[in-house]
């Protein structure tokens, strides 16, 4: 089994009986390399997460000497900056995982659950731990396991699966990691109540009820994690009320047992009709939680995707993230590559995450979430290479200014031993992987171009006509949606800086010009070409740096097993990525009618 | 439980124990409209399926008499004309059930499996007698069971299932059903041996064990079903070897017993590459069989789908159907609704079957088989009038030259009690609603606009740059592939009359224009109007028409609970219309940009 960044650590003890807290874990771990005596580790329990560096001597929380060891051990394994003292900007670091309990994982491209098979709690504990140390050593300390769209028998881990889940939580506990479930807001019904309206008095006694039955055998259960009134969930619409009446009736059965309520803000109408222009689907989660600002109980957080739609490789920043001052939000990002390659295709996400934090002033935030990217493949996570996305978002959940850079080449440095070259190299391309990418994809913030329901590969117009609001429009002329106040009014959610910045189709950036206008293919980029030769020059350079990837990658002597699933995934990139080109291509070509400039084959 | 066009007859007994054998079943029929003495019945064994009727005496084969009971019991229910004697054109009249043994069924619309669930044969006697008798009533005399995508455990029907499928036969041969089942060419492996190959020892003599297990069980079983080397099914092109070493392997098998092998002729390059315009799937049936003609066994029938593609609307005949002079063959016809409506949309298929009739000499044909519309459903089809589909089924198998108005309009007064202007009105709009249907969906010959995996509903470029061959390669100036000697040579495999009606554009008939031509939007078409206006005022006039249709079924006095089933689905096909009519003018105004010479709606 490869470990990943943790491949020069040797593997964690069978026995795991004498190490019952995370202290126990720190010393273990420092006591691989390094004497006893070299260290010492001290514990007041008030630093929390924190942790002080002075000498050889760790001074942390319960859980700060824990990630003060793992911080010691990154510098000393991968040359990572120690620093003298350290604490987490976010109190909650959480991995969502999508897992079902038939072992299934929605949008999973690492293998079935590790969790989960038959309805039942299967897994290997060895595996566990692993994945419990790979959270610990990158600061993450909330692990959701089940799918936020909550099928059966998934709602009985409140019920007869709680010992279950109490003996899960006893295994991440030296890690300290917590859990944390997805429940599903109709579950009162199926308790036999004859509603889950969150006014009623007998509601809201059950969730106190259950809540109580849950912390009774999970003391320091995280909290609740739901989706709601989303893509066919029950929620609190089915009885006229609000998602702040929704989120503070869970919210209040949580508190007396310090649980968290997040709330996911992904909530739209997914039975849109594309001929109607005047319902724009981006502008959904601000006009419905905007209004609701203060309504939310203090231990409500609602978790809100980094852009308005869902995960396409290039959006704005989502509105509400920038418009919330009185209600404690989580940033969601996902790490499962569901529209950006699904772990086939290189694709690394620190890049993005910087881009969305040099909008969102990261105190803004309460939290941050990722959809997990983990699967009981034997390397974790499909693709060698997508580890290095789980590595850079734990650092970040501890310092959203760490550059993409830095994290991206400390994964390099702990996973492999390459020569400076390769190591060079290979950063190069993991920091390129974001755009080259994006060039052989949707062009230029239009996104959605992708075969419906794998959401792998080209189908531009897969979802034009569809239910889900995910349109382009592109006519023989002119393709995108204006979002200005001219057009669908999506751009007025923003604050006046960003509004100026995207308002003019002039000035508005590049990338995201066909996120904000409707432009004809003839439009003049800054740089001069047309719109048309811009789309078609994109698609040619991806699929070509597609190809080079692959040389690239070729060329860097990986350990095996590594080398052979990367370099049979890069295959597949190039060949993805030829399709692509050569679709979206032809789609345009076929709508416009406009030549390629430089005679370039173009399938007719 | 509605009983469609036997809703005149009583429920057949509880107690099934004294009707063992077709006359049986005859004479309990017979006795239920005719005082005993009003009647004889007369068994002369080698008559087999026919019948002679001479005054109160219906004389016929062990299964010709039941036949000549029902004609009897037509002709006194509905008013059919009674023969003097009748004898079937095909010797096997065939249902293909795509029934999974997961109580899935594969394109179902009419709810679950009728014979399994959850792996095991699961079934209400009563129900599958009444089956039988709808089958009988109509002159149909063989059910295959199970998918020819052969899913585990449907491979135990040959092992250890065998015993339940025994007693299934027994449930079936009062109405002289035989069953038939669907196998997998690779079975040989499951059953330990290394190889499938159909000129290994080995191999040929575990089909001959098997076959001699499964007769010894089920002695009248009709043969066995196989679909190989399409969609992903193993076949004899995985050991090199012809699909007549293949079929023939298995006919060897069969014939000791009387058994026949009945060969799908499904197969293609379902990897196809869109960029590559040498490829044309509809040539792929007849390049890989004809030049087989000749080398099969003579208890060999090769299963061959009307058209070349798969049950679109409308296509041409397969030509391999006209050019097989040594081979047995049987025409396959889906009553299953999937590219047509899924039983929501009325689709009569009686007048696409008379087309196909006035190109294919009956007497070519050994079989017909129809892929089954059956399900759980209470009135076993979903929609009320995909009954009327079965029924004329089993009357083209006697009697292919019968009328389209004759069949429908006997399903009608055998199965409801309306007044003669309700009949009138009811069998117009059925005879017209293939061509509402074809109206406001793809095109002109066109096909596969539909939404990928569902199948219903559009979706015009859905599967334009998938694997699947299926293109219309719409252009900014034009639509179609040319299938003549200039283009991919498909047209070439007709007979020279057949090439001579569809060779040019400007004498080939409309409904198939773009299936054989690629052509400008401003062709113009016969009546004086250019093919895109054609293609507007199409799908203007199908929507307008689904909206009549809905308001002229509201009009018709059906029983409940036909008359809401009916009206909901009514519905629901007037808005599935009117998206359709939608997304395919806005797709075509879209490319062409070229506005309605009427000025009607199209949104942009």
């Amino acid at each position: 089994m490869n470990q990943n960044w943790l491949s020069k650590f040797p593997p964690l003890p069978e026995d795991f009986s004498g190490i019952g807290q995370p202290i126990d874990l720190a010393r273990w771990e420092l006591s691989r390399f390094l004497p006893e005596s070299a260290f010492s580790l001290k514990v007041e329990p008030e630093m929390g997460d924190a942790f002080l560096l002075s000498g050889s001597t760790i001074t942390g929380g319960e859980t700060g000497v824990l990630y003060g060891a793992y911080a010691l051990l990154r510098h000393l394994q991968g040359g990572a900056p120690l620093p003298a003292s350290s604490r987490p900007r976010y109190p909650l670091r959480m991995i969502n995982c999508w897992d079902n309990m038939d072992g299934s994982v929605e949008r999973g491209y690492a293998g079935r659950s590790l969790f989960f098979e038959g309805g039942q709690f299967v897994y290997h504990p060895a595996r566990l731990r692993h994945l419990g140390r790979m959270m610990a050593s990158v600061g993450l300390n909330v692990l959701c396991i089940n799918n936020v769209n909550v099928h059966e028998p998934a709602q009985g881990l409140l019920d007869e699966l709680l010992p279950d889940l109490s003996a899960l939580a006893d295994l991440f506990r030296p890690f300290g990691v917590r859990l944390m479930v997805s429940v599903d807001f109709s579950m009162p019904l199926r308790a036999g109540l004859a509603t889950a309206d969150p006014l009623d008095g007998r509601v809201q006694t059950w969730w106190a009820q259950t809540a109580a039955r849950v912390y009774r055998e999970v003391p320091d259960l995280a909290g609740f994690l739901v989706k709601a009134d989303s893509e066919g969930r029950p929620g609190p619409f089915t009885y006229g009320r609000s998602h702040a009446e929704g989120a503070n009736l869970l919210a209040r059965a949580l508190k007396p047992f310090g649980g968290v309520l997040v709330w996911r803000c992904f909530v739209y109408n997914c039975r849109q009709d594309w001929r109607d222009a005047s319902v724009d689907r981006p502008k959904a989660a601000f006009d419905t939680y905007q209004p609701l600002d203060g309504q939310f109980d203090e231990n409500v957080i609602l978790q809100i995707k980094n852009g308005p739609f869902d995960f396409q490789v290039r959006e704005p920043v989502s509105p509400l993230l920038l418009s919330m001052e009185k209600t404690n939000m989580a940033l969601e990002v996902q790490l499962a590559q569901e529209y950006t390659g699904q772990q086939i295709d290189l694709y690394t996400m620190a890049p993005l995450w910087k881009e969305i934090f040099a909008d969102l002033e990261p105190d803004r935030l309460s939290a941050v979430a990722a959809v997990s990217n983990l699967g009981r493949d034997d390397n974790f996570f499909g693709h060698p290479l997508a580890a290095a996305n789980f590595f850079a978002f734990g650092l970040l959940t501890w310092n959203p200014e760490i550059s993409p850079e830095e994290t991206v080449s400390l994964w390099i440095a702990l996973t492999y031993d390459l020569d400076a070259s390769s190591r060079q190299t290979l950063l190069r391309w993991m920091m390129n992987s974001r755009r080259i990418y994006e060039k052989y994809t949707a062009p230029l913030g239009l996104g959605w171009m992708i075969t419906p329901h794998s959401h792998y590969g080209p189908n531009p117009s897969g979802y034009e006509y569809d239910l889900w609001g995910t349109y382009h429009r592109a006519s023989h002329t002119a393709v995108g949606i204006d979002r200005t106040a001219a057009g669908t009014g999506y751009l007025t959610q923003y604050p006046p800086e960003l509004q100026a910045r995207y308002q003019n189709a002039s000035s508005c950036p590049d990338l995201l010009l066909l996120f904000f206008h409707r432009l004809p293919y003839d439009f003049v980029m800054k740089d001069g070409r047309t719109l048309i030769q811009r789309i078609y020059d994109d698609h040619f350079e991806g699929a070509a740096e597609a190809a080079e990837l692959e040389k690239a990658l070729a060329a860097i002597p990986f350990p095996e097993p590594d080398r052979t699933v990367i370099l049979e995934r890069a295959e597949k990139q190039r060949l993805n990525a030829e399709n692509w080109r050569d679709v979206i291509n032809t789609f345009f070509h076929r709508l416009s009618d406009l030549p390629d400039a430089r005679g370039r084959t173009i399938y007719p």
